[in-house]
């Protein structure tokens, strides 16, 4: 059916004392423990302790608890909180913009969360030619019960090349392309924070050889022996990285994941450790 | 650098006492909480307790335990679980499937999972067509400390209306595909096992509208309106699901997240609330 | 703003001559070259000429040509045509579903395809042990000016051995899974069908090693040398498959392309023929 | 099986005069029509005509055609050729980098291909708020035999509403997100090159209403009654879209796809005109 248009002008002055539906009383009194927006890419510079400074695109989520007495939360809040933010994220600004956000939506708890590609300059071990590698990266804040905590998560690509086939095989080993996910948390203190570069560093020298973006045929002979004079299984490289940060009492609990990517297989192989202090 | 050939007969010839190297002890004396195989896509048939059964394609992952003794798990005998269960994947035989695991692997804990379309048909509300609705699933089992557990995870698709939008506006409001995610997890003991389907019958209703694969135009007449006549925010239909499944006692953790793919937006709204008993 | 409630009667009793806005001439007097459905995700059987038949699921997406004259297709009998026929899809009933389809929809091209994983038995080298490797392929038929044409697609997994990497290593080569996708162009006649397994056939033996997903020791040894023994650029590959398949006078359209998931790198090399008769 | 250790000195010691493998006589004298890189992500600078850069990060493709006297590319020259061309991306620098891929490649034929979100501030209507929507676009070029060709392909994200639903029903009518993906094909000459900007120009305003990333109460109020005032098929949008670009006569080749999320689905409908001058 159809209906009688207004023009711009009658709608906007038609729209002033609009009702707040999200004020209302919810017909369920439960606390939501979560509620906002998910898979908002935007554009971010991510800022290292060090000062520098990466331009990257993060796919990003807010959200914030709702009480037994809010029907809902204001959605747009949160893309200007982001607006207003994109382009100073970083652990030492986490707990201020989680401050901001909990002040913005007067919510109790509220969670921020950036997931980017953070792009580290590599240079190829023989010839020395350098190339962007990419390392997914998650950055997550989250204010409960006025502490603030952050969980960082690195994936740092690898090689592994299989100790079995190896030592089983008369020539040659299975290898393949592999990655190092390691998690941490930690609460957001003004001194003690961790930054990505100390993940991908735990992870860097852990598997068979590291993944580059550029390498010459000299490099190519290195990597290739390197990986077969360093065969590792995913779970030695879990027990590597995670026996290296356990020690790191800043953080409260963390998590190794080792994925590989089976030449000879579809499917791929994995381990994981998770610790608590 | 070239190598003698040997010959398929040669090869097999000097594979006999092949050695062991996952039995070797690692360099690192830690636990690995998980170590196994994850992506290995598979054809299963997933039964009912009614027996009712499906034949359908599920993404697997299965893992054990490696204790400090131990280098690593023999990835193969997973593989092996695998095919021999294919076929009789069911909420009822997930413990005797994980005690198989547990005994071949010679591991205190092991897990497997299966991630799966389900495919209901649906019929149409008003001309009675019919068709299938595909529903994301996810079992999970894993045995610790001799006690089994079980997680079921399903989304439901749903229409969901914006009552804000409705309320604000002289005509329409926005709307849009939605989806209602469940996942319950319940020790597996000989009774009150949970199905799929309870989890399913829970989300089916608490939509605005739900949503059908075959609509002739007198059913789309009808679901608009419905659809219409009941808008719901994502933290509307969280706390309706929460509530109703909050009473199951079998339960022993539950998280309902709802995930609204914004009309008006490219990025998505969720809610999100989560208990234990 | 509310509006009055109808009761279902009321909705269906209202829902008589509903008028067809499909049927209504359009603004813009273009011919619609594809109007239809994408990403319906259904459980179909697929039918080999050899008789064998396989339960999986597809992602579907039917579609016809819309006339100057008419502003719409009628989306809902896609579904229904493709509820009818989801349990005998093959490449020898294809013209007969297309037809079929043709006339549903009164359009003089329309489109169906079906893109699924294909699950064969395969049996490891050594230790003769059996397990399912999915091979994604696609079943595409078109009828325009009444000729129904077919193009299937299939994605085999291989392993495959840098020979470059061999040669100029005194130890050790990268290895990594790959994959060979093959797609031809037919003329949907009586005879003369090509079949998803003589694409596989003809792509299983060219890489360095087939991917298999059981595999015990003595396997991997064998699989390992094997490897070792067949080193193969991504260009030798596809050049050695699109030689084996350019003598198919029946292919009116193919195309070979190797994609290598460098175990060196994190992105992939690749290489493609295409020709023509 | 062990090998001698050699330091990282003996290996680069080893390396000097290391063979060209990719230099021999293939075994097959085929020519491969593309050999390359694929899914390397980048950060990338993409220039616009009028002088504003956007930072943001891209999927990367690299080929380039092998003769039949060659068995290989260099696959490293691609990752070189990108690393110093990628703070320079622009629809008007592109040639000049095809030429440079050509002549480091020896190659008559070649390619580059760069996928990425671009980002724009959008405003909303009504309260002037603004936010950045992200555009998924492609740039390819191809040089072959000495013309060079771009594609450019934007996909614009929109809000539909169904003409069907709104005059067959009461009240209400469903609508969804969708995308219209416009692809053109021209000659990159001197002068007369296309932009982004033209494409998502003419997308823009083609839905029942644009998407913004930051919508307040008042802005929703309006998008949420101007696209119930414009409903409109897939058919009708793609129909629009097209007729407005055929007349640019810049277009070699283009084509208008247009998806709609369907909100009472969990599919898509779509449809697609194509066309060349």
């Amino acid at each position: 059916m159809s209906q009688p248009v207004l023009s711009l002008a009658e709608r906007n002055q038609s729209s002033f004392e609009l009702p707040d539906v999200q004020a209302e009383t919810p017909a369920v009194p439960l606390v939501v423990d979560e509620a906002g927006i998910v898979d908002l890419r935007y554009p971010i510079t991510m800022q290292e302790a060090s000062g520098t400074s990466h331009q990257t695109v993060a796919n990003t989520s807010f959200a914030a608890s709702v009480p037994t007495d809010a029907r809902g939360v204001h959605m747009s809040r949160f893309v200007e909180t982001l607006h207003d933010w994109h382009r100073r994220i970083a652990v030492h600004t986490l707990s201020a913009l989680l401050a901001d956000l909990s002040g913005r939506l007067d919510a109790q708890e509220v969670i921020a969360k950036f997931e980017f590609p953070l792009f580290l300059e590599r240079t190829a071990p023989v010839s020395g030619g350098s190339a962007f590698v990419a390392y997914d990266c998650s950055l997550e804040g989250r204010l409960q019960s006025e502490v603030a905590d952050c969980t960082l998560t690195t994936r740092v690509p690898i090689t592994s090349l299989c100790p079995c086939s190896r030592e089983i095989s008369d020539y040659g080993a299975h290898n393949q392309r592999g990655s190092i996910e390691i998690s941490v948390s930690f609460e957001l203190t003004e001194h003690a924070l961790l930054e990505f570069g100390d993940l991908i560093a735990a992870a860097d020298e852990a598997g068979s050889a590291p993944i580059y973006s550029l390498l010459k045929r000299t490099d190519e002979r290195y990597v290739t022996m390197q990986a077969y004079e360093n065969p590792a299984f995913v779970e030695d490289i879990t027990r590597a990285v995670a026996a290296a940060l356990r020690s790191d009492l800043r953080i409260r609990a963390g998590r190794v994941r080792v994925v590989n990517e089976e030449s000879i297989h579809s499917h791929n192989a994995y381990a994981a450790i998770k610790w608590a202090h």
